[in-house]
Order: structure tokens, then C-alpha cells, then sequence
């Protein structure tokens, strides 16, 4: 059961102009489960990837890749579930290809104005007659206000769909902003998990699309971490569709380009932390905050040699509050010069060890009841500097083992 | 349960002139649990030790470390399990000092001829006066014939002792090997885990003996990993007696220097993979071989990154061959300009992948039967080189969980 992850909103998820979404069911997974999604863009639409730094990244990421770069304005994205066509190796790549020219015929544009995504099982062969079939059934449900049946429709071991919109105003002119988003296991991104997708009516100028694709997954995908698992299908799109009718952002530093990015990253971080909280097994949700040091940099790798061992993880679990196991993540993390006489942890507002030893004043009661929350905050001070950056992660329970032992049975 | 550990045999457990050992209760960790030891040795004895890289070390770590480099020739070793004196501060450097000190004036030696070594849960505070209470008995205790209740009296969550030995001859001489170990969580060494002690009578220059330490550690412990962290105490701790009456050893490239090596590493590395076959949770042995890699230093972190993934852990918990996880571990281990295209995987004699997509000849059938096994080889090649590095793990079970969520209850 995910922690504080309540079922989408319909209200806030707003329809973008210029954008329409079909899903269907394919048979690419399981019977009954929607599992193809077709995301229509018009003309004049800008779009932005991010993808996986996996070296094994997908053949789907590998065209994505090509594609975007071609230069061709992108008109589709072609996602399915079910099956991840990774580790797939020429063939797989063929396959991808297949099924971005059977969407490209239907719609008249050039292959290379379709993106594919695919998520699911790794080193399985893609089904392209399953995915060609299924097109005109996606095609003809194509809505502008499908967007939650899309968060159902790139589904997997999720168990919730997940969504997020908001609307504000630039320039007199209303601006929406729609997204969705999948994962729950094989999740530690290094760009953007697989899959999400953020959509705005918003007028931007496209040399400053990437940087806000950039942005948007540096503050919130590449921030999180389940199983420190980084995914082969990685891949955060960004669309502006350009039809709100305010004046063309053409800098991120500008003022609307600030509220822009502020609103975008907002609905990107929600996203991002829905993956979290409906991470596989997850019983709690884990904010961990390193502050006090010399880089971001630092900061990061202790934040994530925290947010990724499995025995503060079982510890949280546990609401045991074994938090020694905190201070050897801190001290293995990879700070050659750390003085552990500069280090303080906190829990929420329970002051658990200071100058790198138990805190006096601190009770194991405190402790307790700071466990046994649904959310909790982990602070490290390093005392070395004023850097300091934040993971989101989940515990590590007896579900995560089920869950992944038997994912494909 | 351990995988294929048997219980360690009396009869290769060889008593090193030179070493006395004696083993007590002293009501550190539970009633009616050995947990406090003294290593005893004789005038004469060449000493050397390779320590955790966490910079969170233990209190009794950093003594070791001053003791070790004050030049004083160690004459005992003093080990407490139940509590590890880690994340103690400046009270737990005191605290250690305290009981070598306690032992010291026992003996008539200086302090700083005493190393410490603690095992259990961090940020708790060393009970001094229990480990001073518990010496005398320790001291009565101490024969040369004690290996296996040593390594009885130093596990925490170890389901078995640890022991093993050798006999070899150099010069004529019969030279004796014994070594104990423990550990099964917290199980990712960066020098050598918490704790393991090899002895031999051998006539070693002091020399060469850091050197063979660090060789020890590299080829054993350094290669294996359970749970991919780091302890605070990980020590291994090299004894030569120097009573076998061989020509001293005085460089470890000679004809009898290799032969010792060779006997010491043999033991090392069979103490190291008992710890991961006796894991937390472990069901299964895993051997992760790399191959045709750049680097040894490229092949370690593929290894590495696939012994660490939850998700490749679980599937062999689960006999699935859900292979397309290792496949996802080996593109995000590191190596910017991996060429997916050059990458084979083999499990034992199955040739899962080639070319970096799935074998067309591979039947999952095969996959299944290797993967039902207690022992396991993932084999990977790289295809860009010739240098190869091994590690040893273990499958990551429910039990895990289990024994990590109430180690403390």
C-alpha cells in the first residue's frame, strides 16, 4: 500500500491545448490491463527528452535519442507497458522502429516525429503485432482530457496511477500544466525514471525547453531513489504545446520564465515522489536532508549512501530506531576527509548524535516515536561547509523481497 | 540456514606456537554468549592489520591503528562482541582505552601493546566495567588449542563459527595456518570485514608483513559483500608467530614468500566467502566474474554493481532467471563508454546473452535449472579488454528483512 499517496485528482489534471491521449488494451500484458498509450501533439509543439544514463539504456531510448536530435518536430509518443525492449540488442531496435512507422503511416508524418517509450520486463522481444493492432483503438480514443487513463495505462508493478496538474498565470494568459508518471521498482534515476511526462499549453521559446527538461529532473526524479536500481528505460518528456497565447518564454531567468519552472518542477517533484511513496513495499516515506557541506556534490553521495542501504532501510521498517546504522552510511559514503567529530544527525526534530557521538540528551523514546511516523525527515550536518541537497526515498520491507521475487510469475 | 558452510573442522584448526587464546562470558551482548577474547602472543610476533575505510571507524579502529604505528610490538589482542564502540565520540576512544589498558597492567605491557577490537551495535555505550570484570576468566582460559571457541566467542548475527587453517612446509619446515572470522550483515568490506585474525608460525620479516596483510584483504575480503555496507570495525588482523624455525621470509616475491602467500590467502579467502555463505538470509553462493574489461578497477564496479542490486538479489532468492536485471546492473556500473553491443552473459555454463541482446539459442529452461542451484557464476564479458575481478555474494531473502528489522530486539 503506497505511504500518503491519495488516488489522482480528475479536478487538476487540466486538458492541454494541443495535446490529445489515446490508450488502449494491447494484450501486451496481462488481460484486462491497459497497456498502449499514443500521446498526440499538434503542429508547433516543443519537446524535450531526458533519458537514462544507463549504458544498457533501451532500444526505445536509443531512438527517442536519434529522433529528437533529427531536428523533426515531434507529432506522437508511442508508449507501451509490459514489456521494456531492453537488453534487446539489433533486433530489439528493429522492432522499436516497426512499431514508430506504424504510427507514423497512420498519422502521415515522418517516422522520426514519433518518440517510443517501453517499460516492463527487460531481454523479452517486443510484440510488434500486438502494438501495430492496437494503434487504431488508441488512435480513436485520442481525448484531450484522457490524461488519468494514460497514468492507468503506463502502469506497472505501480500500484496506483499517478498524477499531477497546476495552473497559473504568466502574462495575463492562464497557463496548465498536466503530468504523469510510472515506477516503483528499478529506481534509483540518473536523468528520469521511466516514464514521466509533463505538458504545458505554455508559449516557450525551444532553446530553452531543454534546460527546463534539465531542471525539472535535476530537482525531482534525480533526486529520488528506491532500490538504487538505475532503470535501462529512464526517460522524462517535456511538451509545451505553445497554445496559451502568452508571450513566448525565451529565458528561465526571466520572471516568467521563473514561475514557469517553479510551476513545472512542482508538478515533476510530485510526480517524482509519487514513485516513491508507491515504491515497491515502501511502508514510509524518507526525506533525507545533508546539509553543511563543501559541494552538492558530497552532499548527494551521502544522502544516497543513506537513502540506499538496506540496513537503515529495514531499520525504518522496523521503527527501530537503530540509528548507528545512519552514521556508518554517513562514513562509507566516500568523503575521504570527513571528520566524524563534525557530524549531527537529526531525526524530525529529535537531536540523535552530535561531534559524531551519541547526543546526551537524546532518549531512544524520542527516537521511537519519530519511527513509528508514515514520514520522516533524516538531517546529517557535516560541519564543513553550507552545501546541501535532499533524496527522497522509502523504507525496505518482507513486500519488496515478494514483490521482486515474483515479478514475473 | 548457511549456504554449503559446514561446521568448522577441529582437526585443520592448528595450534600456532606463539598464540594463546582465551574465550569467557562476560555479559556484554546475551546470558550464555561467549563474547569477550584475548589473543595472547608470545615475545617476538610480527603484527599487521588493514582497517575499515568508513570514516565513521569505531573508537577501538582508531586505537589499533595508533597502537599499530607506535612501533610497541603488540603483544594482545582484546575482543568484545554485543557492542561495536562506534558513532561513540571522544567517550568511546576513552572507553576503549580504558580496557586495553585493564588488560596491559594484567599482562605488565604497555598500553599501546594491546589492540582492541568491538562487534556489535553502533552508538551504544561500551560497558567498561563488565569487559575489566571478564578478564581474569579470559586469562585463565587462555591455550593454544582455542581457535574454534575464539571464533565462537566473536559472532553476532553469524548462524556459524567461523575457522579454518592449513599446514604447509617451507624450508623444510612445517608451517602452521589458523584463522577465524565473523560477520553477516553490515557486510561490505573496504579493507576487510569485522572481524578476522590469521595466524601463523611462520618466520616472516616484519617488512613484508603489511604488504602479504594488504594481499590478504585485496584477494578475500575485499572481493566479497552481502549487503553492500561498509562497517564501521571492519579489521583483519595478520599474526606471524616467527617459531617454525624456517629462514625468515623477507620478501613475499621469493619462492618461499609466495608459498606463504599463496597458504594465507587460501585461508583468508575461505574465511571471507563463510561470511556470505553465511549472510543474513542468504539461501544462495553467488561468484560475480567479469571479464574483458579495460581495467581491473572497471571490472570491480560491474561486479560490485551487480552484487548490490536488490533486484538481481531477489531473483536469485526466487530461482527466476529474470536476467535482464544483471544486464540492467552492468550499464549503470560506471563505465561512461560501455558499448552495450560488446557484452555477453553467461550463467555457469549458459550463454544467456551475446552481443548485448538475448542469445537466440537460449532457452529459458536452461536458465531455470542454473538458477534452482545453491551455487551460482554470473559471468560477464565486457569485450573491450583482458583484465577480470571476482566477488562473492550472496541472494537477498525475506530473512534478511527479518534479522535486520529486529536485530536489536
Amino acid at each position: 500500500m503506497p505511504v500518503n499517496l491519495p488516488l489522482p485528482d480528475a479536478a487538476s489534471l487540466f486538458p492541454i491545448a494541443g495535446v490529445r491521449i489515446g490508450v488502449t488494451e494491447a494484450g501486451i500484458r496481462k488481460p484486462g490491463r491497459k497497456d498502449l498509450t499514443v500521446v498526440l501533439l499538434d503542429e508547433g509543439a516543443s519537446v524535450s527528452g531526458v533519458f537514462t544514463t544507463n549504458r544498457f539504456c533501451a532500444a526505445p531510448v536509443q531512438l527517442c535519442r536519434e529522433h529528437l536530435a533529427s531536428g523533426q518536430a515531434t507529432r506522437a509518443l508511442l508508449i507501451n507497458t509490459g514489456n521494456a525492449n531492453a537488453g534487446t540488442g539489433a533486433d530489439g531496435l528493429a522492432r522499436a522502429q516497426r512499431t514508430c512507422l506504424a504510427l507514423a503511416n497512420k498519422l502521415g508524418v515522418d517516422v522520426r516525429q514519433v518518440l517510443p517509450f517501453s517499460t516492463g520486463v527487460i531481454m523479452e522481444t517486443l510484440p510488434v503485432d500486438r502494438i501495430e493492432a492496437g494503434l487504431d483503438a488508441a488512435l480513436s480514443d485520442a481525448r484531450s482530457d484522457n490524461w488519468l487513463k494514460a497514468a492507468q495505462g503506463i502502469m506497472t508493478t505501480d500500484t496506483q496511477p499517478k498524477a499531477y496538474g497546476a495552473q497559473i498565470t504568466i502574462g495575463g494568459k492562464q497557463i496548465s500544466i498536466s503530468g504523469i508518471s510510472k515506477g516503483a521498482g528499478m529506481i534509483r534515476p540518473n536523468m528520469a525514471t521511466m516514464l514521466g511526462f509533463v505538458a504545458t499549453d505554455c508559449c516557450v521559446s525551444p532553446s530553452v525547453m531543454h534546460q527546463l527538461a534539465l531542471e525539472m529532473a535535476e530537482g525531482s526524479f534525480n533526486r529520488i531513489t528506491v532500490d538504487g536500481d538505475t532503470s535501462t528505460n529512464d526517460s522524462l518528456v517535456v511538451i509545451a504545446s505553445n497554445k496559451a497565447g502568452n508571450v513566448e518564454i525565451t529565458s528561465l531567468q526571466s520572471a516568467d520564465g521563473q514561475a514557469l519552472k517553479h510551476a513545472m518542477l512542482g508538478v515533476a517533484r510530485q510526480l517524482a515522489q509519487a514513485i516513491v511513496r508507491d515504491g515497491e513495499g515502501a511502508t514510509k516515506f524518507i526525506t533525507v536532508q545533508v546539509e553543511a557541506g563543501r559541494t552538492e556534490e558530497e552532499c548527494r553521495k551521502v544522502a544516497y549512501a543513506i537513502a540506499h542501504s538496506p540496513l537503515v532501510k529495514t531499520a525504518f521498517y522496523a521503527s527501530d530506531p537503530n540509528l548507528g546504522r545512519i552514521l556508518a552510511a554517513v562514513g562509507y559514503a566516500g568523503i575521504d576527509d570527513l571528520d566524524q567529530a563534525g557530524i549531527e544527525l537529526y531525526l524530525d526534530d529529535v537531536h540523535v548524535a552530535t561531534h559524531g557521538g551519541r547526543n546526551p540528551a537524546y532518549l531512544e523514546v524520542d527516537g521511537q516515536r519519530v519511527m513509528k511516523q508514515s514520514e520522516i525527515t533524516v538531517r546529517v550536518g557535516l560541519g564543513r561547509g553550507v552545501a546541501t541537497q535532499t533524496v527522497w526515498t522509502c523504507d525496505f520491507s518482507h513486500d519488496y523481497v515478494t514483490i521482486n521475487a515474483d515479478y514475473r510469475s
